[in-house]
């Protein structure tokens, strides 16, 4: 037997039982005879003592940090006690010490605060799993998905497992592949998501479906994201998009309180429409204000050049810093802006200063009268400063977003302790691109036009696709996307349609989704659902901006498991049973 | 809104109320003037009554069968109540129909009992999931997995997902492997199970691991295989054997009782010899007795040259068919174990009559004395029929088991509704392969031997590998594996010793388990786990033989999804992205 008790349950109702303990050797120190040493595992850490026994207390001195050992004796009150500590009225009078095994020194300190760089971490990732703080942030997943199973389950939901070997259909993203020996020159793909299973789900009559689920996209990774991640995954039939909303609204507010004991209020919504032209993004961070204030119409024919030749002049308005931003901040975030990764070409701005004065670059082009009605539209007040940006309009849209965020970030004003949910709804349907001269689907091809516009898009023209909108949504919480799903469309035709303005001939939409196709002729349902980022989902309601830290194992940029080296070369052998070749010299 | 109400929720109490379904038509019938639909979902079937209402009835006399329809009427108390159904009490009288979609006919019938094979049924999976019977197994799978979850994370035991990207380090069996465009020419491998990870869990600290996970394994498949397969997957610390198997026990005796209102007694527990000795089988079904009775000694040296050049001759005892076997009921039997899958050379037997006298076709070689020495042997009365095989030990004994199994089910021993568990310990830790001149690890090369056996494992020779005994384990239910594990070696030494043992050259070992090997060198604590085969447990519990009734889209024999017509060729351009070249042409 290893052990009666956990190091982290021992209490001061124990005094005097008799223990056995196993764990790590976090901390020893020697005291004059006696040595202490705190015994650590994943439940807490509990205070041992070695005393009035030579022989054992020149084992215990012996012990290097991260041992494994066992320790056997009595349970005595402490006198100095640690409140921070839940075991900490207590210690363990130490009759008998098993070491069970010996450890190296660690290439980095075990504690929540270490020295050691990503890389070493990620090498020796089972060693930064025994970190205080990166247990926690497992402990918190792991809690995250108990709770979402029972309020699903409570509401009705099965948990369907869908298969991972499937067919490879690449429509957007890259799929994983996986050659099939037994059927020779043929490949399997890993699922992107399991977004038609749960829809032939639908069709089968489960009427909700969820699955917490791994999926798999061959990507060029940034920095936050994986080759493999996973979904909180769901369908519902005989729903329409208020029925999804309230559900998974319900679920997200669920979470909060079982997990952070925080209530949610009621989520707003916005639409796609509202949340481009008022911050310039589908995934705004409401924690703060700021919104978009458009300019163009007075900005406009005043001679500055600039002004005059751009399709959209937008301002905003950052309140109480004209005193706080010098020259230099302003400076600094001009530069900040024409970063190649913004591409804006300048910032220019109106300080209303505390005194009255109005401090602007441009007042060789605009009068203090323009400046006021300037400052009329953007609600600015004397202390005030509006930034404005022009040029193309959803360049500098999406160029303003980001200086809105960065300046959020400069103000305090994006608490990763404050949470804002937003709903954002009526994403259009489709996306026309210039280069490929075709549409993509703003979510993807299974999205349903909303009721009213099925008829025009059966029927409509160019300009009609352009101006689609779907019943398609988006959870948005503190600037992020924690989710997104649509009403689906559950009618061959129209899906068809849908397949062939996305540029998919008859053949190759029969060849790839055939099976769906059919489907919808035998009395497939309305459905609709909605698919969370579960490791985002974690990482945001933990304030953190890392997924990684919420994975146990994850991969670098290079989608590389550099603990276990994976990926590997395999044996020719291997190759020659898939009945593949590798046309790239092994390095 | 589609329903205020589901099909399977309308009471006597709920009568005049106002409601609307949605639903499949089940099925409609005319009758006079009114038309009865019954209209079915998930959750039940409601019959709704079309009256008084000329256009109505007519709309209603059009449903086929399968259509989607939304109806809206009112609840009134039936006539004819069909206490067969829940909702047995009511009908809807309908004021509106909607048809929300239509179905062409279907290719086999939507009831329990169906005329489709398994060929159409498997093409269209999602028509076979809306029958009731397949429905069942699915929610069934969903229960087991709520229970197992619960019980689990009620002992403290935390989920961690871990990657399905990792490396490929075949042993045994083969891996699916997955071309990584990013790192030309290597690839991932999926796991054939989370093995090495949650090692390095328990190295982590993380105490008690669970995971309901996805396997792979590109095997040849047997009837009752998948190349993907789910596992309860655990791992636990500071563990001895004793405490594994009373966890698992107990998570068993749950889920008999949440998900079957069954108490299961505590289960016998049987070492790997006995099961051998008595049964030919590490997993013997003991539903039923027959236990093996070995004649070698007293049957050889009397003449009959089949016995004299046996190894040995072995015999079971089946009661009470001696006047209800015939001669050709024998023969029969002698032609099933004669068959290539079975292999013996034929069969013998004595039969001990009702009337005392004795029958056998070996009795010009043994006198009645020697026949009533091997009935006191086997324990055989009057109306019994000894069977006897003989030849090279171990074949003998696995023709034997089936033949015991075989006989059970002729005889109706085996109940699908009685469970009869079973621990199997005390595995070896190696089996010796005269072919490949190598030893193999019984259960996998992280099994450790015995703890008094590890010095003899370090030191010992070649006989004494053969003949060490590992802490492995499997669960067995009515015959059936449904789990296995060990406790697992968590020295580096000893690790090594056991790769080596298993022919792995010191480099290929570093090579594939390095990161193992040297997790083991910063406080690795004791541990041990099990995996229990999540597919199958759902099978047996059920009764039912077959994991594919559990599994929402299986494969079929050749790994193939006939549904969506998976594997398949893929485009020439992703081959190039991932650097690789099919090797056949395609067909």
């Amino acid at each position: 037997m290893y052990r009666t008790h956990t190091c982290g349950e021992l209490r001061i109702s124990d005094v005097n039982k008799t223990v056995t303990l196993s764990g790590w050797v976090d901390a020893s120190r020697a005291f004059g005879p006696m040595t202490f040493v705190d015994l650590r595992d994943r439940y807490g850490i509990t205070q041992v003592v070695f005393e009035n026994n030579e022989d054992l207390n020149k084992q215990a001195m012996a012990l290097g940090r991260e041992f494994v050992v066992k320790v056997e004796g009595t349970v005595r009150e402490r006198m100095a006690k640690n409140p921070n500590r839940a075991t900490g009225d207590i210690e363990i009078v130490a009759t008998e010490l098993t070491v069970l095994n010996v450890s190296k020194t660690p290439p980095f300190t075990i504690k929540d605060e270490t020295d050691g760089g990503d890389d070493i971490r990620m090498k020796y990732r089972y060693l930064d799993l025994r970190r205080g703080a990166v247990q926690k942030n497992l402990f918190f997943r792991s809690q995250v998905a108990i709770e979402t199973r029972k309020y699903l389950a409570g509401q009705n939901f099965i948990e369907v497992e869908t298969p991972n070997l499937i067919k490879s259909t690449p429509e957007g993203a890259r799929d994983f592949v996986v050659p099939s020996r037994m059927n020779a020159g043929q490949f399997y793909a890993l699922p992107q998501s399991p977004q038609t299973f749960k829809q032939l789900l639908m069709v089968s009559g489960f009427d909700k479906y969820f699955q917490i689920v791994k999926c798999f996209r061959d990507e060029d990774l940034r920095a936050d994201r994986q080759p493999e991640f996973t979904q909180i995954d769901c369908e519902m039939s005989f729903v329409t998009q208020e029925d999804i909303l309230n559900t998974f609204e319900g679920l997200t507010k669920h979470l909060f309180k079982t997990c952070l004991n925080i209530d949610l209020p009621d989520f707003p919504r916005m639409t796609y429409d509202e949340a481009m032209s008022l911050y310039g993004s589908d995934k705004p961070d409401v924690r703060f204000g700021m919104p978009f204030v458009e300019l163009t119409d007075v900005a406009k024919g005043k001679g500055f050049p600039v002004f005059d030749g751009a399709e959209l002049v937008v301002a905003i308005n950052t309140e109480r810093v004209a005193s706080q931003y010098s020259n230099k901040t302003i400076n600094e975030l001009t530069e900040w802006v024409k970063r190649p990764q913004i591409g804006a070409k300048g910032l220019a701005y109106v300080k209303f200063e505390e005194d009255g004065s109005i401090k602007s670059p441009l007042s060789k082009f605009f009068t203090e009268e323009d400046f006021k009605t300037w400052a009329d539209k953007c609600g600015a007040k004397k202390g005030d400063i509006i930034f404005i940006l022009s040029g193309e309009a959803e360049k500098t849209r999406k160029q303003l977003s980001e200086l809105r965020l960065e300046l959020g970030n400069r103000l305090g004003l994006r608490n990763p302790s404050v949470f804002k949910p937003l709903w954002v709804v009526d994403f259009p349907l489709l996306e026309w691109d210039d280069d490929t001269q075709r549409f993509y689907a703003m979510h993807h091809p299974f999205t349903s036009p909303k009721r009213d516009q099925i008829a025009s898009m059966l029927n409509g023209d160019h300009e009609t696709m352009k101006n689609l909108r779907a019943d398609a949504y988006d959870l948005v919480l503190n600037g992020v996307e924690i989710g997104g799903g649509s009403i689906r469309i559950y009618d061959r035709d129209l899906q068809s349609k849908n397949f062939k303005l996305l540029g998919m001939a008859e053949e190759e939409a029969e060849s790839k989704f055939g099976f769906l196709l059919g489907a919808f002729e035998f009395g497939a349902p309305p459905h609709g659902g909605i698919a969370f980022g579960f490791d985002r989902l974690c990482a945001v309601m933990s304030g953190s901006n890392s997924i990684r830290d919420f994975i146990a194992f994850p991969k670098n940029n290079q989608g590389r498991d550099v603990m276990i080296d994976a990926p590997s070369f395999i044996e020719d052998s291997q190759l020659a049973e898939l009945n593949i070749d590798v046309t790239v010299e092994k390095v």
